[in-house]
Parts: C-alpha cells; sequence; structure tokens
C-alpha cells in the first residue's frame, strides 16, 4: 500500500530524552566512577499474567528499534541537563557524541510469550544498556498489555470480528495510535483510528455518531440521508430515540425506499445502548422478516471478553463487535509489570552471573546470559514447554529431553519427538539495527498461528493450565549457588 | 526558564489524522447532503467522578489548543483517504483547503469540574465541529483522569512531596509525557519523566536503581561510589539485598565514612519493597541514633492513596512518596469517559436546541447553547454551587439566587452573600487561538488554590457530598419541553 510510506513522516520523533531522570543519574554516576564501559547484560521479562489468562502475546518490537535507531542528543537536551547543575562536563561531552553500541534481541512480535521468559535482552556498556530501560519497558508494557487484552477478547468473540473504537478513551495520543497497533496483533479486524491505518495498513472502519441522527429533523430523514451518500456500505446507528420503537422501522424503512429501488442491500445496523441480548435478537427477528437476513448486527456498549462471552452464551445475534474503552486501556487490568534487570556483568573475558535477591521469591531473577528454546511437538506442532538455558547450551533434538520444575524439582518431564526454535531474535548488532520487521497484518496472522499452537488448557479464560517455563539444570544449578552466596542475609 | 522553547521542537506533531473513522464518514455525509455548514454546538462533559471521589481536575486545555491550532491536512493524507473510495472528491478538496473556524470554550486547567457540566463547548460549522470530537475527548479524558488520581494520592499524602514515578508503566510516550504534567497539575511535585522537565518545567528527580548496586562487588561499595559522585544530594536504595540486616548499615556506613568527612549530610534513603510501616519505622529509629535525624525515607513500591493512607495511619515514618503504575494508569478506574454531544443547531438567527435521549435517565444531555457559573460564599471564599444556564442568562449578584435540584424540584435553596465566576473561558474565535495557557507549575498552583475553596464533605475518599451542579429555571424548561417531545417514544 503506497501510503505506508508517510509512516516516516508520523514518526519523526526523537524520543531519547522520554527516559527516567535516574537512568540519567546513574550513566553519569557510571562514567564519573569509571566504570561505563563495562560491558553488562539486561533482561527484560514479566512476573504475571494480566487476568489470569495462560500467556501474552508479544507486541512494540518495531518501535523499540525506531526508538534505539534513533538514540540522539540534540543541542537543547544538552543545554536543558547542563541548567539541573548535576551532571560532569565529561558526561554531557558523551551524550552530545552519544552512538548506541549495543546488541540486542528480542522475541518476535506475536509469539505468546511467559513469565519469567525474557521478552527482550541487552548487551552492550552498561551506561547505555541501562539508558534504554525506561523505553523498553514503556514500549513493551503498553503493546503487550493491548495485545494480550485484544487475544481474550476477539477469543471470547469466537471468530466474529472485533473492532477496536476506542481512540477517545485513550491514554494519550500514543495510546491510541499504538493501542491500536496493538490490538490489531492481538486479534482485532480493524481499527476506527484512522492514523493507524495510514501509519500501520490497519484498515480504519466507523459510520456515524448520535449527533448524525439528531442533526436532522427526523431519524428517518437522518437514516435516508445517509443510505444516499453511502448506498453501497450503510450500516445504521439505530439507537438514538428508541431500537425497537423508532430505529430498526426507521432503518428498514430506509433500506425499502432508498437502497431497495437502487439495487443495494444493507450492511448492517448498530446498536450501542441497552439490552443486547433481547434487542439483537428482536432485531434479527424483525430483519428477517422484513428480508434482510444479510443485514449484520454490531455492537458496541462497553463490551469486554466477559460481556461477550455473556451475550454470546444468552444467544444474541451478533456478527460483530466495536469494542473501545475496555480494550483500549486494558481496564481488568491496566498495568503490565514487565520489569529491566542486571543478569551479567564481564570482567575480562568472563561472564559474571549477577542475581536480584528478595524476600519476595517470585521477585527473584534468572542470572547470566541466556537463550530461550520453544519445544515442539513433532506429531502436532503445539508447544510443551520453554526451557532457558545459559546461551552457550545447545539441544540436541535427536535425543529425548528432561524438563523440571525449577520450584519442585521432583516434578520431571521426558519429551520425545520434539523439535525446538530459538525465541530470542537479535534485532540489534553492535547498535545497528538488523532486524526487518513484518507489518501488522503479517504480525496479526503470525499472531494467529503461533496461539493456534498452544494447548486449549493454556488458552482457558480463567484458572489456565500453566505453560512450562523450566530452566536447564546449568542455569538452575548457578542460580542455586548464586542464592547460597547470599543465605546469610536471610537467617532469621 | 530558558530550555523550555524546546517546547515547540518536541511536539511538532500534526494530529490531524489522529480522529476516528466515523468523523470522516460523517464529515463526508454533510458535505454531501448539503449540511456541512450548518452551524452546531457540541458540549464535551463527564458523567461520574472516577473512584467514587467528589470531583475532578480539569487537564489537557493547552494540549488542546495546539491540537485545533495546527489542524491541516497533507497530500499524503490526502492521498490515503482517497485510497479508501469512499469520500467524494468534493470533500476531499474540502479537506486539501481545511480552514479551523469554530469558536470553542474551556473551564481552565486546574479548575476542579463536576458531573454534566461542560468542560469543553464548540460552536461551528458541524463538519468541523463533529471533527474535532475524537481529540477533545481523547486529550481531555486522559490529562483530567491522571490529574483527578495524582490529587488523591497527594491528598492521601497529607502535604508530603509526591514523585510521579510511571513512565515505564504508562500507556505509551503520551501517556508518559501527558501523564506527568497532569500528575503535577493534581499536585504532584516531580517527576522522574525527564522529558516533561524539558517540556513543562516540571522538576525532573531520580536517583538509582538497583542494578547499580549490583554493579558493584559489593552494596558499600556501590553506595560509597554514589556518595562520592553526589555528595551534596546523596539518596541510596537500601533494598537490594535486605534493607535492615544491610542496605541500612551500608548507607549509615556511607554517610560516616564519605559524607561526613567532607562536610556533607546525606540526603536521603529509599525503600521499594517489604513492610513499608515496619522497615521505616526501624529506619527512622536507626538513622536518628547514627545522627541522620535529617536523612529523609522515600518510599515507592505500588503506592496509591489507599496505602499512602493506610501506612500513615499506622505510623509509617515517610518523607515522600513516588507513585509509580497506580498513578499513571489511574489502575484503580483506567477510564475518564468523557462525552461529546450536540446540543443545538443554528437555524437563520435560530438556535435550536438538541437533546440526546436515553432509557439510561442520566445519559440525557442538558440541551442548548450554555454557560456555567460558580457560585461562592462571600465571606469565606467556599464555592456553593455550580449553575449551568443558557448563554444568554445572566446573575444578578446584588439579589438572592434561588437553586433547586435538577429531579427532586422541591429540594431548594436560597443563597445570598456570594459571587459568581464565569467558568468556560472562551480558548478560539472563528478558528484562532486567544487563551493563553499558564505554564504547568502555575496550573498547578493554581488548582491547588481553587480546590482548597471546596468545602471538606466534598474533598471525602469515600462518600463525598455532592457539590451541587443545578440548571437554571429557563433551562430547566427547556429541557423538560424537549424531553416531553419524546414521551410517546416511552410510552409503554
Amino acid at each position: 500500500m503506497e501510503y505506508i510510506k508517510n509512516f516516516n513522516v508520523r514518526n519523526e520523533r526523537n524520543l531519547t530524552m522520554l527516559v527516567d531522570f535516574y537512568e540519567l543519574t546513574m550513566a553519569n554516576g557510571y562514567l564519573d566512577n569509571n566504570v561505563g564501559d563495562k560491558i553488562a547484560y539486561f533482561d527484560m521479562f514479566f512476573r504475571r499474567v494480566p487476568d489470569g489468562g495462560g500467556y501474552c502475546i508479544m507486541a512494540g518490537v518495531q518501535q523499540l528499534i525506531e526508538y534505539m535507531s534513533s538514540l540522539s542528543f540534540t543541542k537543547d537536551d544538552i543545554n536543558y541537563l547542563r541548567s539541573k547543575n548535576t551532571f560532569s562536563d565529561n558526561f554531557l561531552n558523551y551524550l552530545e557524541n552519544f552512538k548506541f553500541t549495543c546488541d540486542v534481541w528480542a522475541i518476535p512480535e506475536g509469539n505468546p510469550v511467559f513469565p519469567n521468559e525474557p521478552l527482550v535482552m541487552v548487551k552492550g556498556p552498561i551506561i547505555q544498556a541501562q539508558f534504554v530501560e525506561t523505553m523498553i519497558l514503556l514500549t513493551i508494557n503498553h503493546q503487550t498489555l493491548i495485545a494480550t487484552k485484544a487475544n481474550r477478547i476477539c477469543r471470547a468473540a469466537e471468530a466474529k470480528p472485533v473492532m477496536e473504537f476506542g481512540s477517545r478513551r485513550a491514554q494519550g495520543y500514543d495510546g491510541a495510535i499504538y493501542g491500536a497497533r496493538a490490538a490489531v496483533i492481538g486479534g482485532c479486524s480493524s481499527s476506527a483510528c484512522t492514523i493507524a491505518e495510514e501509519m500501520f495498513g490497519i484498515p480504519a472502519a466507523g459510520t456515524m455518531a448520535h449527533s448524525w441522527v439528531q442533526l436532522f429533523a427526523t431519524e428517518y430523514e437522518s437514516f435516508a440521508a445517509w443510505a444516499k451518500t453511502y448506498p453501497d456500505n450503510c450500516t445504521l446507528l439505530i439507537d438514538t430515540y428508541n431500537v425497537l420503537k423508532s430505529g430498526l422501522p426507521n432503518a428498514i424503512k430506509v433500506f425499502d425506499e432508498v437502497l431497495k429501488p437502487q439495487g443495494f442491500r444493507p450492511k448492517g445496523i448498530r446498536i450501542d445502548s441497552g439490552d443486547i441480548t433481547y434487542l439483537t435478537k428482536k432485531c434479527r427477528e424483525f430483519l428477517d422478516k422484513a428480508g434482510y437476513p444479510d443485514c449484520k448486527i454490531v455492537i458496541s456498549n462497553s463490551l469486554d471478553e466477559y460481556i461477550i462471552r455473556d451475550v454470546l452464551s444468552q444467544g444474541a445475534q451478533v456478527d460483530a463487535f466495536g469494542v473501545g474503552e475496555r480494550l483500549i486501556t486494558a481496564k481488568s487490568e491496566p498495568v503490565f509489570g514487565g520489569v529491566y534487570k542486571l543478569v551479567a556483568i564481564e570482567d575480562g573475558n568472563q561472564i559474571i552471573p549477577k542475581i536480584k535477591i528478595s524476600e519476595n521469591e517470585e521477585k527473584i531473577t534468572n542470572p547470566g546470559f541466556k537463550k530461550i528454546y520453544r519445544i515442539f511437538e513433532k506429531n502436532t506442532d503445539k508447544a510443551m514447554a520453554d526451557l532457558i538455558t545459559l546461551n552457550d547450551e545447545s539441544i540436541d533434538e535427536s535425543k529425548p529431553l528432561e524438563i523440571f520444575n525449577p520450584v519442585h524439582t521432583w516434578k520431571r518431564k521426558k519429551l520425545k519427538n520434539y523439535y525446538v526454535k530459538d525465541l530470542l531474535v537479535k534485532i540489534f548488532d553492535k547498535g545497528q539495527p538488523i532486524y526487518e520487521s513484518p507489518s501488522v497484518m503479517e504480525i496479526k496472522e503470525y499472531a494467529k498461528q503461533e496461539t493456534e499452537k498452544l494447548w486449549s488448557e493454556v488458552l482457558r479464560f480463567e484458572n489456565p493450565h500453566t505453560f512450562y517455563v523450566d530452566l536447564s539444570t546449568k542455569l538452575w544449578k548457578l542460580k542455586q549457588s548464586l542464592l547460597h552466596q547470599y543465605s546469610d542475609i536471610y537467617e532469621e
């Protein structure tokens, strides 16, 4: 699509200064203490799937690439930082000549992802690898949150199209724009957010508001005017006054009197309030009787996966859903708690693994420079487990593979007839972007395909089966040995 | 501050195409039906205060002005729209030469605002006045949501400073940037979001992450390095390993061995995990004993107004709060339900009021071109009520004023010794911006001052007294007469 070229024009924002101030005070401190060049390894990961679900859908990598590709400080930035009287001239000089040289890996967008596995890994001078923390978290947390929520909503809709409608209730402009992007990655078929089509090729969709209906002297007149302008694409909003007593009869009258004589079929009706189950059943009945069994019914009133599942289970006659605020803000759980942790540093040629201890066991990190293998069953292509290993470990697919629960280590499982996929893909090599993102619509298809590789027990809305994310024996032993170094601190 | 000039550089984004697609299909339809020039009046308002609170804090007007000032379609936009095969050439020509000519009014930022009163009013050709719906809602909904949440959190903190820390968990980049802006309007003293200082002059603040502590061979060494770099501004994060057994003793040792000999006092310690009440009491005790009663204690672990109130009521020894995800996403209620409704159209010289009917009484709109008077008690300067009137009504402050509940009209109250303020300020005159926004820090002060004019019963966290938002007799009668026109639809 030719207009996608516009992409870069719209996005030419340098977000280098969108950074937590402590990244700058730390960077200045690293330099001041002569450790700025020390090679560090950071993992970005999350600890819990929102809404009690079984998996998340990875999203945001493309925006991360754009951010890292455009890292640079303007003269104004430097002047502003100098005005803080906090930073050394040496540091400000460093920033003026800033060059990103890190290696970065990420799980490609659209992949189902699970707690405690690195979604993004950064290796590089700590002064840089630390600096990108804020934007990695902001970008991946936001889009993964929305893609995951959209995926739940679309599953509830049982293959009926879900349109993303939430721009007006989004948290900021990018909340709307990248939220629409993530919603489509998660499964939505289209978005009302026009700029998202221009930027990403996401189909834009929409019909009329109540104000259209109110502007005209009568509801009938407003519908007739719409049908005249959009005879081949006529969806009418029928709840401005009263769905069954006014909206529906007027719609059918316009279908009969304006569309039919011109040889057009109506496209649909939309209901935005009232008792959805009852109204859609009645509307379906009347539309069928009137000779419009092909006229679609679209609903759109504060929907989410729970309400959609409810109305469908009650027999609501719905062909498509418009979902707004509860999707674009992930209302039921609007925070995705991704974190970014130091996992190793280099000393000469040696990688020294680091661990973050916590009294809260689930907050303890997995140390070292790592890799994730997703293990698939050969016959079914179903994903059986993810195995986190140290980076130099490889798996011999010709041999059985024993995996075990990292907490209850007696829970063991021997896998046969499997193949593995290396989940993390290198996206920056010494600061140069080396990964080309697929289009958003391609990512959407990929997400669908990869999600279908999960067992239905993992797909459940509530109390899903916990997908195995295990550690290799080598990594597990490394973690235990580091933990034991800190045992004395936890002695009571 | 000189660096605020940077503002425009950073913000040079044309968000014209951030618009719900139906605004475009409607605009095309208005033109096609020769009603595009009809003068329409729209109100933006909300129906319910989030979190069961008593009021909201208006925010976002400055960004609305920027948006409306830069409305224009690029050649790429037009090409994209043409590719949709939905719009007439006539309409695309219109967009190519688009000129914003509306009048716009808004309640200035920082004012306490209440349900059902117009926060923004737009008057102009319907094709334009409709078009700006998406961005008015997106802008005001987002910032008012966050300013309101911040105001609750800051009230819970009882005048202790609250730092906004949430960028990494915000919903998109603007969620972080304008979220920080709104948080400060609501009462936060600073933000970790660096770009927000550069753009708005909001003080940026921050110290160190756990990774700083992990990088060095020992916790002591990491603290000593920090103290060396920031001897006059030394706040240490003491929970990387164990607060009482490791972090605090190491911090005190560094204060003694590194700061003291140089004549510096420590600034603070920060705790980001564990039992806040217990740990802060213990830390206060040990710091005092060690001779550092002036060392501040900062806490920052998933805080919101409820947790802050709890820990303070349990005697936690806290001097400042860092608040992240629960503020920047308004986690407890992340959607601000502002709507934008047609309230009148002009026919010749006449203003024809319009009403949106609903079976849901609270969804019925207030018709007509209106005004809001805030009524203050003369002796106390306390706000007593808001009175929504038709635009041509004025109030004679020398005479008693009777207000009444618009539903239970027998509930009446006669006000004496009052003065009124016209809440809505004109911000655009025939498409030209005519209002100059105060700085964010000025708005913050204004919000504080205006919030103090509310009775403490309205300020309550739970079950606050409902502030009166009444209709003038003339407006009430107009509304009743319009409602009765639709009675037949609601006959059972």
